[in-house]
């Protein structure tokens, strides 16, 4: 089994995965493949066998929790957390540790990592109707990941997004998240840590902390608790798009105290929930902006970003790199403001 | 009736269109509409004052085409080709010509326009089946419209594109093109741009010859015409992309020959219609990148970019700004070259 390779566009600065070993046909892209029925979810309890061995789970013990993996043959049951590879990763380990990046060339090989990360037994457990209690297992999964492939020589970033429905990219309806782990910082994360850089050299302070400070008492903010604040941004892309930013500056996500990744659960729940309650479950994407690993970052500020999927980017925004958002942000905050605080009596 | 904004990013420089005059609320988010049936579709003939007044049109003259634009309440009758100003327009013109753009700041107003180009009087007279000399029509019509708006002096650039299915973000089925002119260069072909000058400076010679030169031999060709070539992109990030070049150096559309505008035509109706026939009339998005308006960029080598709707960019490509392409541009043009050789015989 070769890796994948990364290419780069002739001009831009664009890297796209070739992810060669699938082998698909044309005829693979004419219909789009149905999705399991829910009795036949490979991410039920029961369904173990169906996935690659987990690489970590989380198995209860004593009312507290204890952590595990899959090995010898041997699959967990019981488990409430259970994070396994993807059967059809982008990125796949090198066969040794060696790694062969060839620079700034036009062409990388895919080495990393590509898992999910199964959020609850229960299938219809997403974030936006969860037991908070679930969503602290959750970000808990996501640290010891990203603290173990971090870890690894040729790791250079790791991506932590959730793809919920159909339309935004899920395959699978049970709730889970993606963890991929990448040989090179992507596009965004280099832009914002330059931008972000140079903000803090010439005003000695965090963009993002100055980004906070203001949305807080502006138009577009949504909601907060004692650890984060949800806004929508300024320049939203997407229609009830919103951002969380942790109020306390840390530039990355292995950062956070106990307490603050309950009050994070509870901002994901609140929010989300909201978003559920005022668009009827929309799909969406997420993904978490954190640092690079191997480096000091200080000058970041990690922050998730929400990006509901309620219009098509088309001929414009693909060719021009350019968007059209016909839902100003302003709007879209008031009404999602309404629809958290609603929300938040239901389960606080 | 006042201008939508542009907005820029926090960090990124990233461009969004707040489009706020269509004033929608939360619930016109939740279920998208539904597309008018056939028979009534404002873009076929006999429907022609439920859009604004044409800014172009082209009617039967003796065997050839007379031009002409709706005026004084008048509506034309028996065109060809009808173009027509959007109904709910991104871009605006501004009240009077003074261009007030606050140079690289947050926010620019959306000066600018928004047309639709209806290819034709047939509702599914798409360039995949459409008569070749349709095309031409097509094409001369794009010539026009660019040539008009580029003399504007709030206009920078002008986009030319084409979503074709509802997946790809068309809501009306009638064969159109959208036709958006910018206050600004959109950042794709300002990368675009800075990279070919870079190359020109350094090479002495055109960046796109040179990767034509190389593709044309190449695992990646598709097909070729007297003027044009047809070829998948090494970097593609969309299964079954391909670029459409043309063969003489030229930095932008207007400078194509009568000759080279026929040659376009068959390679539109030959590589659209191969895509057709080899995935079932799939969606897709194509733009022209050309040149901004207004100044010389001898540097710079137009095309044609088509982007087929077959995966999904998901959690990860909107936070990376990478992609995943599950088709190996390779495989993608070995497959095209065949259903396009077959499809030209249908109509050469």
């Amino acid at each position: 089994m070769s890796a994948n390779e990364i290419r780069k566009d002739y001009l831009l600065d664009r890297w796209v995965v070739i992810a060669a070993k699938r082998k698909l046909r044309p005829t693979d892209f004419v219909k789009k493949k149905e999705e399991r029925k829910k009795g036949l979810c490979p991410f039920c309890p029961g369904h173990e066998r169906e996935t690659p061995p987990a690489v970590l789970v989380y198995l209860p013990l004593n009312g507290g929790i204890r952590k595990d993996r899959d090995e010898n043959g041997f699959r967990h049951k019981n488990w409430i957390i259970r994070c396994v590879p993807n059967l059809y990763p982008a990125f796949t380990p090198p066969d040794n540790e060696e790694v062969r990046l060839k620079g700034h060339s036009a062409i990388v090989r895919a080495d990393g990592h590509h898992e999910i990360l199964v959020e609850s037994p229960n299938h219809d457990e997403h974030p936006g109707t969860a037991r908070v209690s679930q969503l602290i297992h959750v970000i808990n999964a996501y640290l010891d990941r990203l603290k173990d492939l971090s870890n690894k020589t040729y790791v250079k970033y790791v991506l932590l997004f959730r793809n919920h429905g159909r339309e935004a990219g899920a395959s699978l309806s049970h709730a889970h998240s993606q963890i991929i782990a990448t040989p090179m910082a992507p596009r965004i994360v280099v832009e914002e840590l330059k931008a972000s850089k140079e903000f803090w050299t010439k005003n000695k302070g965090c963009v993002f902390c100055d980004i906070l400070k203001k949305e807080r008492d502006g138009p577009r903010f949504i909601w907060e608790n004692e650890g984060f604040v949800v806004f929508a941004p300024w320049a939203s892309v997407n229609p009830f798009e919103f951002w969380i930013l942790p109020k306390r500056h840390q530039s990355t996500l292995s950062d956070m105290t106990r307490k603050e990744t309950e009050a994070l659960a509870r901002c994901l729940r609140a929010s989300l929930g909201g978003l559920n309650s005022l668009l009827n479950d929309p799909p969406y994407n997420f993904g978490f902006h954190i640092t690079p690993s191997g480096e000091d970052y200080d000058y970041y500020h990690w922050h998730l970003e929400v990006y509901p999927r309620l219009a098509i980017w088309a001929g414009f925004e693909k060719s021009a790199g350019m968007f059209i958002n016909t839902m100003p942000p302003e709007d879209a905050a008031a009404n999602m403001k309404e629809a958290v605080q609603k929300e938040e009596k239901t389960f606080l």
